[in-house]
């Protein structure tokens, strides 16, 4: 019997990248996909089609509201999403498309599941080379929630084998991410990036998930499948 | 300008004693409600009584549903919730109202409403003492979270001053916590703490939290102003 673990997986770029690499250590896979009311609301279909061409067991959606509390781009409408920015000069500071606290949130719904599933092993495709500007990306936040992992749950208590939260593209940067998907089979015109979609789905090109993405594919060599709008882009810096 | 603080509350009778603690220590409360799909929903329109009685400046309820997780009578049809315990008996183990993860859960959500409002003070009715069967109601866990909500947050990096996570009851009795209620000029009137009312709303009297409770009130020698199901409570032990 493979042993379960529970993957975070937003439908983006990332998180599917680390869904073939927990496939490929061996994990059968249950997919979770927190919907907190983001804007980007085409993730939650990307998530879907992800799971189930990457060979997830299951994939549960759990709906929470975090606009409740405002204070970020990605999930009030008062707030701009950023467009137009140089690659270079995202990650320089904290971003307006920062959402409070989420990923203490994502790991403890993690969490939950995994204790009702009895699995040990957490992954989530956090990153603190491009996204340097998040502060729970980084690795000090991952081992403080490791720690907490054992301390909140029956299996700790009971002296079981302990959590492990696996971020395996921490140190990576967005070209290596999708040369490790790549050679793992991925599509990567399944997942979605864009923070800000046109209405017909095609991304924008211009917000900074895009422009990371882009770059990213680039200096790769690859060519991304997933369509954007059409934009002169030889124009941006 | 009073310092702003996160207090959750469920509208039970220990989380309505944080909430009066908080307010006695000059704090303005933003009480938060999560709604995890409990099999005790009377519990949302307790919350608000008592935010509202209690001078909240606000109350907001978040929902969650936890139940896609399973694994506990308190969310679970499933899963019978135990009654006619003795007191004494209550709190040797893990009960199967655990909630997974639940405390972890609660905690990531009041952090992401605290970073958002400026709060680094955040309030929670755990107790160690007739709860001690629950792994995240222990020290470590809230000194783990403590911990972690500093290095999760914008506030954490910029280095300003650091979370405090509060949990008064910790170490107290429950017939301490009602003293100190009532003492603080709490209507326990407004509170409701049964995991299984009766349709007419009736707390059973019978199960873990009504065996707890009335027991506070005995030893605190006060009368609970709850209605509860006639039962020949005489005959249990």
């Amino acid at each position: 019997m493979p042993r379960p673990a529970v993957v975070l997986a937003s439908g983006g770029l990332d998180s599917t990248t680390v869904l073939a690499l927990a496939r490929a250590r061996g994990f059968a896979v249950h997919a979770l996909t927190v919907d907190y009311g983001q804007r980007h609301r085409r993730e939650l279909a990307a998530a879907r089609r992800v799971a189930r061409a990457l060979g997830a067991v299951e994939h549960r959606v759990v709906a929470i509201d975090l606009r409740a509390f405002g204070g970020s781009a990605l999930t009030s409408d008062a707030i701009r999403v950023p467009k137009g920015r140089p690659a270079r000069a995202i990650g320089r500071g904290i971003p307006v498309t920062y959402v409070p606290a989420r990923n203490t949130v994502l790991l403890a719904l993690a969490l939950a599941w995994a204790e009702t599933l009895g699995a040990r092993d957490l992954f989530l495709g956090v990153n603190a080379v491009d996204y340097s500007g998040y502060p729970d990306c980084r690795p000090g936040f991952l081992r403080a929630f490791q720690r907490l992992a054992g301390l909140a749950t029956k299996a700790g208590v009971e002296g079981r084998a302990r959590f492990r939260i696996h971020a395996p593209l921490l140190r990576m940067t967005k070209a290596r991410i999708i040369r490790t998907g790549l050679a793992l089979g991925v599509d990567y015109g399944l997942t979605h990036s864009c923070y800000d979609p046109a209405p017909g789905g095609r991304a924008c090109g211009r917000c900074d998930a895009c422009r990371l993405r882009l770059n990213g594919f680039a200096e790769a060599g690859a060519e991304d499948p997933v369509a954007y709008v059409p934009v002169r882009r030889a124009h941006l810096p």
